[in-house]
């Protein structure tokens, strides 16, 4: 091995920088015979060098001037890991314009501006590697766009926030309250002391702007997807998903119908039958169906230092292959045409709907007609006594249009017997849906 | 797209070839816009040409002599989907010799000759593809050789044979008997006439080789794998797993320990607990734990026309890209060392112990004490009665040597209490593996 090691500059020594820096010292011996050389971290860009790390810098140079890895010409790869927008929108764009191959696991600036990034990379002849913007460890990025390539992709479901699905599997298993288990969460590290980007559905957001984007070959950015977080989820629901043999996740939906691209992230009750609602904990998933491979499903850790660590080090050994081959930079995106986003109105869904009604005769008759009305009809009913004159109403419809459901839920806010529509929640996965029969 | 288009040969036309020429003329378009050329069938070697096809073979040559297609200076990739060792062998070393680019599908021959037909493409300069062979769809090949590359691969565990998973899933779910189950799989064509590739675990043996191979850098060949098949399992025994929380699986189990590997092919009890376990009826998955990643699972249909030959497209495709960049060849073998094979009697696990015994006092404790004399504890134990002088006990030991386990099973031989012992299957996935905690 005569060749001269590969040096890396990090942007960022946060918890993914450590990560990074942790594999590549434990595998060194491994990763070097694999790409034929060595890879080595020469200089990492941090707020304050003298604060304490994680990992051991002993044998690399922490700076806090950009510059210092941007304008080294001794520096192959750059290695972005800082988070947000700027400066790290900056950063990459000047790093690829110096002749860098760049490796980011920044999902926010993908979900944004994805398109200026791998324009910026195309221009440059340079790779823009992001393997790590998306659940983790899990190679999702590299299955849709190459081990599925020849694949039409029908549809892609993904649980891929792990904080959520964190609160809502201790929800279902624990019998507990949402505020309970997010405190639970927050003082556990698992959620942030704002947990809004994370509940309210805007994390998994981004990262299916990424892989709608992947997968149908046509860019979807985080403005595109109809986003509703799980802060209104109860325990009452989650016990309801048990007796309908379901659970409840965030899920990540993207499905194409008639070159238009359909993009949403809810909770939804997904049947215990399909392989994602065995998906617990902190743990993602990314359910992908295709024309030709059929249901496919691919499993893992979604976040951490090392699981997503490993994302930036495959890519980084994938961009040292292609420095090998003088590829670089000759497969950036993959976006071969532009398709329309459908609106939220035609999404079709089945529904969960939970009221509390007066338990009085004929109610139920006045529900089903509503309904029917809107030209919905229901796959279950489940109704349960309350003290009182009240009762809890759980209807199940068949699918039906987002639009028709609105309907429904006029009729309902005049009918004077409803004294609360508790929840409505979508039933996604089941029979119905395309990717399954 | 002023490019001349890729030009594929077939060898073999029947259920992954033509799912190949399937894929490619469905998806025209969309990968002739992701390759940067046309890619097209223009011969296939076939026995007979003029059996009716499965697909539409107006668009290419049908040939009887691999010579026309081997031979041919116009064509770039040879794909090898004719299956068995002879004369597949021989036919992809001369198209590496005659320049070409081979993609196969071949496990057998991968098994048996992986390093051969590696050191061929090797020297050729071609790029030698075989993400087919291993779990048809799932792009399990490409997870281990790339996307967690930077991983020490601690362990591997797969359901990587449809035929079997769908027996025991049938057993389990419909408490039916094994030849029962296998019957009826014949009918439907998902066993063989002659099944006894599929469920004596031969099959999953020579995938298991494959990954294996790659997954620790070191080759493995189908004659390292300890394999035993799923015969001798009873709907009684799927009653107790049931009872024990547990799933019945013929598992393949690749983990590398102090330098050695161990390889061995299975049923096993694994816990519900499990990702694994959710893996029903014909479907696959492999379940793979790296150093850096962690645990990480990929599902998928392990077989058939269109998702093998969503497998061999994936494969094409980067050779288009490859050819593209004239990086054939770059990436081929991927073993980097040579470690040993763990002896059988050397091999940890739990295991479910169940035996007919007279129904009298002290057996139980005659029992513990041979266990124990062979130093092996119990994690549960479960005693019925049956009728006569008879009662079944289910004995479920702590990991323990193999060794240890065949020295417990001689005293029991010798008990005259023991009037039998009905059967012995291994306890994976639990508590003691090393990648669960």
């Amino acid at each position: 091995m005569q060749k001269l090691p590969l040096k890396i500059g990090l942007l960022g020594l946060g918890t993914v920088g450590s990560g990074v820096v942790k594999i590549l010292q434990d595998n060194q011996e491994s990763i070097s015979i694999k790409v034929g050389r060595g890879v080595e971290v020469v200089k990492a860009l941090v707020r304050n060098p003298d604060l304490p790390r994680a990992v051991n810098c002993d044998s690399f140079t922490l700076t806090t001037d950009a510059r210092d890895i941007i304008d080294d010409p001794e520096i192959d790869i750059v290695v972005e890991v800082m988070g947000s927008i700027e400066p790290a929108r900056s950063y990459i764009i000047e790093s690829l314009k110096s002749g860098k191959n760049v490796v980011t696991a920044n999902k926010d600036l993908l979900a944004l501006h994805g398109r200026e990034l791998l324009d910026a990379a195309k221009e440059a002849g340079k790779d823009l590697l992001f393997e790590a913007s998306v659940a983790g460890g899990i190679p999702i990025v590299a299955a849709l766009k190459h081990s599925l390539a020849g694949n039409q992709i029908k549809q892609l479901a993904g649980i891929i926030n792990g904080t959520t699905n964190y609160i809502l599997t201790a929800m279902a298993d624990q019998g507990r309250d949402y505020a309970d288990v997010l405190k639970e969460a927050q003082d556990l590290g698992y959620a942030e002391a704002d947990p809004s980007s994370d509940v309210d559905g805007l994390d998994a957001a981004r990262k299916l702007a990424i892989l709608a984007s992947i997968a149908f070959g046509s860019r979807v950015t985080i403005h595109d997807v109809f986003t509703e977080g799980i802060s209104k989820i109860s325990k009452v629901d989650l016990a309801y998903a048990r007796e309908l043999d379901c659970s409840v996740k965030l899920l990540a939906l993207a499905q194409e119908d008639e070159e238009r691209i359909e993009v949403r992230v809810h909770p939804a009750f997904i049947p215990n039958s399909h392989p994602l609602s065995s998906v617990k904990g902190v743990f993602n998933a990314v359910y992908v169906v295709g024309d030709a491979v059929g249901e496919t499903m691919f499993y893992g850790r979604g976040a951490g230092s090392l699981p997503t660590g490993s994302a930036v080090v495959s890519d980084l050994m994938q961009v040292a292959h292609n420095l090998e081959t003088y590829a670089n930079g000759s497969l950036n995106c993959t976006c071969y045409r532009q398709l329309e986003i459908k609106p939220v109105s035609e999404f079709k869904s089945a529904y969960y709907v939970r009221l509390n009604v007066k338990d009085e005769p004929r109610v139920l008759a006045s529900l089903a007609h509503m309904f029917a009305e809107a030209g919905i009809s229901f796959a279950s009913i489940i109704q349960k006594p309350k003290p009182g004159q009240e009762a809890e109403i759980v209807l199940v419809t068949h699918p039906c249009q987002e639009g028709q459901l609105q309907q429904a839920v006029e009729y309902l806010k005049v009918y004077s017997k409803v004294l609360d529509i508790c929840n409505i929640i979508r039933v996604e996965g089941g029979q119905s849906w395309s990717g399954r029969d």
